[in-house]
C-alpha cells in the first residue's frame, strides 16, 4: 500500500485485544498512527513506538475540549492541593446502555479532586445506564441514547454558601472524529520535522508545540 | 497600639478613594496589611509597599475557591489557546441590587475565553439586578438577595454536540471572610519569614509558598 499510494498516516479504533500487535505492525513497516483505542499492555505500547523509526499519537480521550479540561483540573490539583477541603462532592455520569464500566474521565477526575481536599471514593460516581431515565430526567435527545458522555461534578461548601458545578455533556461521537483530524495534522507536522521514536499525547496536540 | 499590644495585622476593607492613603499610612508606621479594598491606583499601591520595611497580601477577590477556578481559566487560556474555537459562549451573572458595574470575575473571564477561541465582549455579559427576577427564576434564597454572586458560563460546539457549562455561586461574605483568614495566617508565616517590601497575592497565600 504504501509502494503504491505513498506515506499516509494509519488511524486505530479497533479492539483492546489488537492494541500490542497492531502498534508492532505499524512500527515494523514505518507506519506513523493515532491511535484512539483504550486498553491493551500500554508501557509496552509505548516502548514499542519508542523503539521504532516511527512516530504516534496516542491518546484514550481525543476530546480536544474534554482534555483541555482534565489538564485544567490537574493543573488546579497539582497548584491548589486542599482548596476544596470540607466541600462536599457529587458526581454524576450517564452513558449509552452497554456501557458497563464506569468513565474512565469521571475516574480520573477523582484523583483530582481527591488533591484538591476532598475524600471520594469509585463507588460514590452515580451511574446512569437506563434509556428512560436518561431521555426523562436527563433530557438526553432520543437520537443520543445509543451512544453520549454526560458528566456532572458538583461541589457544596460546608455551610452550603459556596457552590460549584462543572458539566460536559458530549452526544455522539463528533468531538472525537475532529479531536483524530487535529491529532492526523499534528502527527503529519511532526513526521515533517523528523520525529522518529516519539509518542504524542493529546495535550501535545492541544498545545501544538 | 503598637507599642501597648505588640505586633498586628491590619485588614482594610474601606473604600477605592481610601486605598493609597491607607497604605501609606500601615507602610510609613511598619504595619503589614491584608487588603480587600478594590480601586485606587494599583501601580502605587504596589510600589508604596515594596519601598517601605512591611509586606502585605493585596487581592480584589479574597474567595479562595473562586480565585483557584480563576486560575485553572487563566492556566487554560494560556496552554490551549484556541482550543474552543467555534464554540457559543453565554455569560450569566446575578448580584445583589446595589451593584451597578459587571462583575469583576465575568470581566477576568471574557479575556480568558477570548484566549480560548470565543470573541465575546463585556457587553455581551447577561447581567440580573433584579430581586424578583433573583428569587423567582434563579432560585436565590430570600435571605441572600441583598448580598450574593451568581456566575454561568456556556459553551455550545457549533454542530450542538457539545456542551459544557461552568457555575459559581456565592451566598454571603462567609468566602471572604475565610479567605481573608487564611490571608492573615500566610502574612504572618511570611513575616516570621523575614518579608519586607513584598507583595503577595491570593494566588501566593493558596500556594502556601
Amino acid at each position: 500500500m504504501k509502494g503504491s499510494e505513498g506515506d499516509f498516516i494509519s488511524v486505530d479504533y479497533t479492539h483492546p485485544s489488537a492494541v500490542n500487535d497492531n502498534a508492532s505492525f505499524y512500527c515494523e513497516n514505518n507506519l506513523p498512527f493515532v491511535m484512539g483505542t483504550t486498553g491493551g499492555d500500554r508501557k509496552l505500547l509505548v516502548d514499542t513506538v519508542k523503539g521504532s523509526g516511527t512516530a504516534a499519537v496516542i491518546a484514550p480521550n481525543m476530546g480536544a475540549q474534554i482534555v483541555a479540561f482534565q489538564a485544567m483540573m490537574e493543573y488546579a490539583s497539582q497548584t491548589f492541593p486542599g482548596v476544596f477541603k470540607g466541600y462536599r462532592l457529587e458526581i454524576k455520569e450517564s452513558h449509552q446502555k452497554g456501557k458497563a464500566d464506569t468513565s474512565g474521565t469521571a475516574k480520573a477526575m477523582i484523583g483530582y479532586f481527591n488533591s484538591l481536599g476532598i475524600p471520594f471514593e469509585k463507588d460514590q460516581i452515580k451511574m446512569e445506564r437506563d434509556p428512560e431515565v436518561q431521555k426523562n430526567q436527563w433530557g438526553i435527545p432520543e437520537e443520543y441514547l445509543s451512544g453520549h458522555g454526560w458528566h456532572n461534578y458538583t461541589l457544596q461548601s460546608e455551610d452550603g454558601t459556596v457552590f460549584f458545578q462543572f458539566t460536559h455533556n458530549v452526544n455522539g461521537r463528533d468531538i472525537y472524529a475532529k479531536g483524530t483530524l487535529d491529532a492526523i495534522h499534528y502527527l503529519d507536522k511532526k513526521l515533517h520535522q523528523g520525529a522518529k521514536g516519539q509518542v504524542f499525547s493529546m495535550i501535545d496536540v492541544l498545545k501544538g508545540v
